[in-house]
């Protein structure tokens, strides 16, 4: 056992001597006696473990001091320009949607709903629950735990072993790019679409095509000449409530898509993600209706109970499945069975719907709110589409008008907005910028739809 | 109001529906009405949504039926053969080293300690805490919680910013391999190598080149010859404890290679797997010697902490990090903050320095019991290296021995076991299979060796 008491006091040493500078004294060797409850030969024997890792100096007689653990100068990163190479795909670390202000800021960039709306006291006690659970700290299996699978085999009509958990869609979606889609390949996506995918497809170098849409979804004779001319194998899509701008797809084209998918033994990824998030009825995802493995459905839980709890799913027919689980494991090997738990019991308890409904009113009132505000403040802004679900407002200023800029003069007057420019896979088609009603309170939009006012005319001058 | 009431009944029958066979009589509209405590126009809206949505027949005095709402026939998914043409890399979905078996197995074939070996009182009692603290269920940071990232700043010498927290360090070795290495780019490893690193590189069609070592380590003069003949910018290595043979690299041997990966601009990848499993002495990271960014340190905290609580770390100096943060972030947005907090509560207590001793004591003791019972019962095993601190056993066979076949005759006797072609980048050099001692208690290994020796027996003839 000797080791280990000594080991102790090396550790605790070595911590110390790191963040000290060179030549400090050390205690003596009779304060760390007594500070450790150890034996002098205990003490010795650390001193001597750390003499030999050079990081303290014995000087005999006088006590034992830190040395120089490194040279003093500045460190040199310039070799790793040439090591690195060229970029070979952009990629931010923050994007607009994800930046965070300071409490006095009103954020309406940001892509999560606001603590109000999450069920946060429910997962407190859930977390209390879940902590006493025999298998609560197991690993979990590669695919997800069996009564979470279960659970999401009854929102899309598949079988459990159809489900595949992963740690929040972006996991899931950059598998299914990796897998199904495949390096520098082609990609459908709508136009504007989700940042989010367009970021997971870069890094795959993914070569997206957009395809047009009306005010019923993508236009069917579009789709099919893009995905003949392209060879594109896969069609990304987010048929209802998508992010930006909240449109969804009408049941008609839904069909015709779903039809030409098939039609060309292609695929549609749905990602579903505001599944949880209609105001006036729900929706059956275009998953229910496939029988042969052509859509790849994308359904998040991390918006609708808590961004702590990072849990989503891909489900899948046929051998598809089986490969994107394959680049899924090797990504992340499999997802904490602990936020499995708790995401499995907020779900499947009864106050879910509940809650739910609620969140669902409080969303159509902040929608509803801030299309007030903005109407009566900032008339500059037109909302080409009311949203019937999600979180945001997609938002349209003239032409000449530089939304960075808006965003960068709304932000030093205390106003986070997202510039557009992040959803569209080519060129803007004008200038946009996305307002999120979910993160902000309405008692806030008055002042918001002001402040957006004041920027425009201070750019216009 | 009226809105939530219909739908919440539409969405427990859409439910009731799909998982019922067609030709089914709903409820009765009065029974409906007394079950959910609604209103008859309720009800009768539910009624007529679900028969919008093709769910239901209505038979006008009859009753409400289920539609058959899929042909009855068998899905055909032949298509996606076509689809999704040849498998660019042949993944896996479960590899040996996960199996699980059932509880009358004898499991030496996993990577994870068994409960006794983690702090699973202190992580439940944590949850307890953490459930209480106001921030636990916000959105981490993209680079992780401060605080840990404070705590591993204290592991290597480096500044919290050079910390990037990954929702376990298979996440965070997918990071590096897209950003760093880049898709089809060669990379040096040792033979054999962590399974894990293998899966990780075959995703990014990654150019394995091993390099040969001795008892030190990777032999010096093969390493530079190699970075030269391939043009490769990264070696990854676990110098300490590597796995599967457990063996470290010597102190003179990590300055050279250090020294090296400067000469050649070439970054290092340590990762420091088992930093926590130490027997006899703890061990300086090299990412502690390195000044000017080469070494790129990685660290778990899944297998000490608990296999549920997946969080680890990348650190990196220099603006490698920010490249490394842009791919994991793309791929996973942030881990979650209530793992993270988890994980900060555990490895900052007082109590977990005691923790890992008693692990160290244990995981020692087990090493022993099993080199004892495949002596005494296994004599046919060679293991060419006592491992000092890890949680496996290489062992190696007879060359004529298929261990492929070994692990299967052992697995239909009860004992698991892991082959050991998953740990060479390409061919193996012998008969070898790894033993993990962490996940099974001793009082198994007698049989377990037993068991082997039978096996053995029985392929030989």
């Amino acid at each position: 056992m000797t080791h280990s008491s000594t080991d102790n006091i090396v550790q605790t040493l070595e911590n110390w001597i790191l963040g000290a500078r060179a030549g400090v004294k050390l205690p003596t060797s009779r304060e760390l006696v007594e500070e450790y409850s150890v034996s002098p030969v205990t003490v010795r024997n650390a001193i001597h473990v750390l003499s030999e890792k050079g990081l303290v100096e014995v000087r005999p007689g006088v006590g034992v001091f830190t040395k120089p653990h490194r040279a003093a100068r500045v460190a040199d990163y310039g070799w790793q320009a040439g090591a690195l190479g060229a970029l070979q795909n952009d990629l931010p670390v923050i994007t607009p949607a994800q930046k965070t202000g300071s409490p006095d800021v009103i954020a309406l960039n940001n892509g999560y709903p606001d603590e109000a709306l999450l069920p946060t006291d429910q997962i407190r006690r859930t977390m209390v629950k879940v902590s006493k659970e025999p298998d609560s700290l197991k690993r979990s299996p590669v695919r997800g735990l069996p009564e979470l699978q279960n659970w999401f085999s009854h929102q899309v009509e598949c079988s459990p072993r159809d489900v595949l958990i992963v740690n929040g869609t972006q996991s899931g979606l950059t598998a299914i790019f990796r897998s199904v889609v495949g390096n520098g390949q082609p990609l459908l996506v709508e136009s504007p679409t989700y940042w989010g995918a367009i970021l997971a497809a870069k890094q795959s170098s993914i070569v997206l095509h957009p395809v047009t849409s009306d005010e019923e979804g993508p236009k069917t004779e579009d789709v099919e000449k893009t995905l003949k001319s392209t060879g594109a194998r896969v069609f990304y899509a987010q048929p209802h409530y998508a992010n930006p701008h909240g449109r969804s797809w009408s049941q008609k084209r839904k069909a015709e898509i779903l039809e030409l998918v098939r039609k060309h033994d292609t695929f549609l990824i749905e990602d579903d993600w505001a599944h949880d998030f209609w105001f006036n009825r729900s929706h059956t995802p275009i998953a229910n209706q496939d029988a042969d493995g052509h859509v790849i459905y994308l359904r998040s839980l991390t918006k609708s109970v808590s961004p702590a709890v990072r849990v989503g799913a891909v489900i899948a027919r046929g051998p598809v499945l089986h490969r994107i689980t394959a680049h899924a494991a090797a990504e992340a090997m499999y997802t904490s069975s602990l936020l499995q738990r708790v995401a499995l019991h907020i779900v499947s308890s009864n106050a879910w719907n509940k809650h739910l409904n609620s969140v669902r009113r409080e969303l159509k009132q902040r929608r509803d709110d801030l299309l007030d505000a903005l109407r009566s403040k900032a008339p500059e802004v037109t909302v080409n589409h009311i949203p019937a679900g999600g979180l945001n407002l997609w938002c349209e200023v003239e032409e000449s008008i530089d939304v960075e800029k808006l965003a960068q003069v709304s932000e030093s007057n205390g106003l986070l907005i997202s510039p557009g420019q992040g959803w569209f896979p080519t060129d803007p088609t004008g200038s946009f910028f996305r307002l999120n009603f979910a993160g902000s309170r309405s008692e806030n939009f008055s002042e918001a739809a002001e402040s957006l006012h004041r920027a425009i005319s201070e750019i216009r001058q």
